[in-house]
C-alpha cells in the first residue's frame, strides 16, 4: 500500500487533533471539516479500501463508532450525523487509507448533503442477492 | 424503540432479498436501490441510531463490512463504493433502526453523489478535540 498522510499521522510525524486512540484505531479531527466536529476514524492496519481490511481491524473500528459518535455529539451539541466511508477515487476517496467520517449535521445547510435517486428494485434482484450470498 | 420495517424483516414477517445473516447481523438488498447491488447491513440489536448501539453489536457489524463489501463487488463487478450510515431525520435517516448502506458506484452518474463543502480547520479545533476526547 502506498504511503499516505494518515501513515504519517499514525507514526506521529505530522500533527493531528487526536480525540481517541487504542491498539487498533485512531480518531482525529478532519483538517478540512465540512461541519464542526467532523472526525475521522481510521484503522492502524494499513488498507486502501474497506474491502481489503481484515475482519479483526474492521471489528475494532466498528466497536468504537458508537462511543466516538456519542463524544462528538456531546462536545458539539449536534443531534444528527452521518457516517461515511468512501472506497475508490470515483466514490470520492481522496486519501487511500481506510477512514470513516463522522459528520455532525446542525441544520439543512451544514454537514453532508446527499444526492439520492432511488429506483424500484429490479426484476433480477432475487438472482443478484443469490450471487452476492454465494460470494460470502 | 418504535417498530420499523426492519423489525418485521428481522422477524421474517415481510420478505427481503437476504445476502448474509449471522447471530448479530442481517444484510439484504435495499428495496429502493440507488445503484445495482445497493445493500443494507443492519444489527439484530434494536437501536435507532449508531450512538445508541452497544459496543458488541457495533463490532459484529463492523467485522462483516469487508466481507459483504467484497461479495457485492464480486457480484456486481463494481470497483468503487460508498458506505453510508445516517442518524436522525435531518441527516436523511428514514428508517429508525441502524443501517449501513453499501452503495456500488459504476460511473459518475450512478450511486451516491455527495455535496462536500470543506473549510479550513477553525482556530478552536485544538480545544474542540480536547472536549471530544474528554467525553470518551
Amino acid at each position: 500500500m502506498p504511503e499516505t498522510i494518515f501513515s504519517k499521522i499514525l507514526r506521529g510525524e505530522i500533527p493531528a487533533h487526536k480525540v481517541y486512540e487504542d491498539e487498533h484505531v485512531l480518531a482525529f479531527l478532519d483538517i478540512n471539516p465540512i461541519s464542526r466536529g467532523h472526525t475521522l476514524v481510521i484503522p492502524k492496519e494499513p488498507a486502501e479500501t474497506v474491502d481489503k481490511l481484515s475482519d479483526d481491524a474492521a471489528a475494532a473500528l466498528g466497536r468504537v463508532l458508537p462511543r466516538i459518535s456519542r463524544a462528538v455529539l456531546a462536545a458539539t451539541s449536534a443531534t444528527a450525523f452521518n457516517i461515511l466511508q468512501n472506497n475508490g477515487a470515483m466514490a470520492h476517496q481522496a486519501v487511500f487509507h481506510v477512514h470513516f467520517h463522522i459528520i455532525p449535521k446542525y441544520d439543512d445547510d451544514s454537514g453532508l448533503s446527499l444526492g439520492w435517486n432511488p429506483r424500484k428494485l429490479q426484476d433480477g434482484a432475487a438472482d443478484l442477492a443469490k450471487v452476492i450470498a454465494a460470494n460470502l
